[in-house]
């Protein structure tokens, strides 16, 4: 076999992805993962009221977002979502099958669930599944695996780094799936990533959650936010460092090979957003603060008029501009800058003359940075976003419940 | 002549429409209308930060959003937006010269333009323009008046109202341009209103914003906002009823005619919202307030998901739950009752079986009423807004600037 290894390279990790008959197309859609010691483990789930059964479940066995895990199940092509308290109990079975399998308990198995809302499992097909993928764990199916968890995902999102820490070699690897539904408002996806770093629970979760906000929180595709986004996090220890507690300088260093993960598999979520043909970077600078970059960033990148200038490969700074107006983000067009592919073609309150070609050539390219300077202080934030194309719409309209 | 009447229908007012070159194109591009008196006037401008000079230009002669006004100039072609203070003389400009053909002061003539961000506008051809346009007033030009305010729109769009006020006939007539660049956020388009009806400036004022909430503020096309968003109302007086004070039982009936024609064109500005093939009604009930029902009937309305469901003809609650969801109003899904076309799909957290033929026949129709009950409390609000289609995308990313 020898497929590329990702979430079973750290030391301490299992793992297998199987068909078992959940997605009607007959491709792989339940995967397992397991870490074989009780792993520190951290999880962030979506800002949506309305939530999955398996988000329902993982928040009760994780109530403070971090504990111990020895396991992950996912399944894709169903999303386990409104389907009441019975789903709830399809999300526990499914531990519980997973926890016998691998001789835990059901409370170390986190579960998620991605696919179509509404619908109960087909708690045969997953049975069966759970059955196939618990007894064929290895570390040559990690192609496998992130194909299980795959939904109009059209390439399989991975990443790993490799660092020294405490003197020893730890890695860093991870999965995600998500193209339409993505907003930026944590974690706009599911996400399962594996390190044999040993640190604290809490530990883990603070970086979690600190780099997500940089990254799975950076992005959008459409603005809107799913139901069932999740990104877990097991971390097995194995590297045999002093464990890792929060704010120390190996934490600090942890923390930054996690954001190149998680930037990674972030940016490649944009990349693979529904109908997109461009990943679009926009980088708010001299915002009065943090929050307000962050809001006007965000407020351009989920423009629908902006991403459609961006499909046509037209530096329409007005849709820039009444974007970044249309936001609650404190916006003066006197102080305003606007740069796109690094060549400013707005400043002191209206359009500049520009090198045209230069800048329509940045883009045709397949990466379009945008800066938008308020000019008001020191706040900044970098969002990522996509055009918008019919194949969007046509993904979107064709599809049916 | 004797095209239909509907700005210049009620007593007092002339109008004409012109086209002096601002569009390339060679469509008209230029309105004027008069009113014979120093009308009652009032404004509801752009919440956008970034306005049009023009927008500039009436906020500085109308401050409180209310005065006396003896007409209005709108072009079409071109915005006027981020031109700087030479963009805020042009409007000035405008004013003038209007209102020297008219024998006013320019402090009582408004101005507006719609079109292209970022441009100059052709004085020369403006000037010629005004110059035809008020050398031309008549009561049987409106045909070419509305023609003269339009950008993508595909059609004209027009109201009337008539009704008996404190014993008099009174008439209430608009037109409006927009089909993109529309959100909910004050006012979303160009809008000239004209009534013979006395009634204070204050007293009209507080009637536009009134009804403004509950017409122009309750569509949305695409979620962005315009920068030069204008409705300006002007009342001649001439209908010789006793002049309406705010809050009088004549000031609600006027507020009620009044809503009838802003609520008419808003909606004709959705039903003609770029790539728009249907119109969408989302009304939320039960909301915990007014304030949350708004928020949580714009999320639907807005999000892009919802609205390619729509164009596609698919009953998806899931994707109207994640909207609702996704708001920052309450929402709790077991209480959550959600009916398209009358028929029940959602109700007790989750789906239930439901005539699909019946549904399914509602979402092949020209209008689409989808209800929401969050079943929290008494708040409700109704949106309006339109599928999202390949040809929106197309209209946005082939447009150049």
């Amino acid at each position: 076999m020898g497929s590329v290894r990702h979430v079973t390279s750290p030391a301490g990790f299992s793992a297998a992805g199987v068909k078992c008959g959940i997605k009607a197309s007959g491709k792989n859609d339940l995967a397992v993962i397991v870490c074989d010691t009780d792993a520190s483990a951290a999880i962030v789930t979506t800002r949506n009221q309305v939530v999955g059964a398996p988000v329902i479940y993982i928040r009760k066995i994780m109530p403070r977002g971090y504990g111990v895990a020895r396991a992950m199940v996912v399944n894709s092509g169903c999303s386990n979502v409104c389907t009441g308290a019975a789903g709830v109990k399809d999300a526990q079975t499914m531990a519980r099958l997973v926890a016998k399998a691998v001789k835990t308990d059901a409370k170390k198995v986190l579960v998620a669930s991605t696919g179509i809302i509404g619908h109960r499992l087909p708690m045969d097909k997953v049975r069966a599944g759970i059955a196939a993928a618990t007894s064929s764990l290895g570390t040559d199916n990690d192609d496998q695996v992130v194909k299980a968890i795959m939904t109009t995902d059209t390439r399989e999102k991975t990443a790993l780094v490799t660092a020294r820490i405490g003197g020893k070699d730890i890695t860093v690897a991870g999965i995600v799936k998500g193209s339409g539904m993505i907003a930026p408002s944590m974690a706009t996806m599911i996400g399962v990533i594996t390190t044999d770093v040993a640190i604290s629970p809490p530990a883990l979760h603070k970086a979690l959650v600190e780099v997500s906000n940089e990254s799975f929180n950076a992005i959008t595709v459409d603005s809107d936010t799913s139901t069932s986004d999740t990104v877990a996090v097991f971390a097995s220890g194995l590297a045999g460092n002093k464990p890792i507690s929060a704010g120390s300088a190996d934490w600090r260093k942890f923390r930054s090979l996690l954001g190149e993960v998680c930037g990674e598999l972030a940016r490649s979520v944009v990349i693979d957003g529904e109908g997109a043909t461009k990943l679009v970077k926009i980088t708010v600078l001299g915002a009065r603060n943090a929050a307000e970059a962050r809001i006007a960033a965000v407020s351009v990148a989920n423009s629908p008029l902006f991403k459609c200038a961006m499909h046509g490969g037209d530096p329409n700074w007005g849709r820039i501009a009444a974007a970044l107006g249309k936001s609650s983000a404190k916006i003066d067009p006197s102080h305003l800058k606007i740069a796109i592919g690094g060549v400013t073609i707005f400043t002191n309150g209206g359009g500049r003359k520009f090198d045209l070609p230069r800048v329509e050539s940045h883009l045709k390219g397949m990466e379009i940075d945008v800066e938008c300077n308020l000019g008001l202080g020191k706040g900044s934030f970098t969002a990522l976003t996509c055009d918008l194309s019919r194949e969007y719409v046509a993904i979107n309209a064709d599809y049916s419940t």
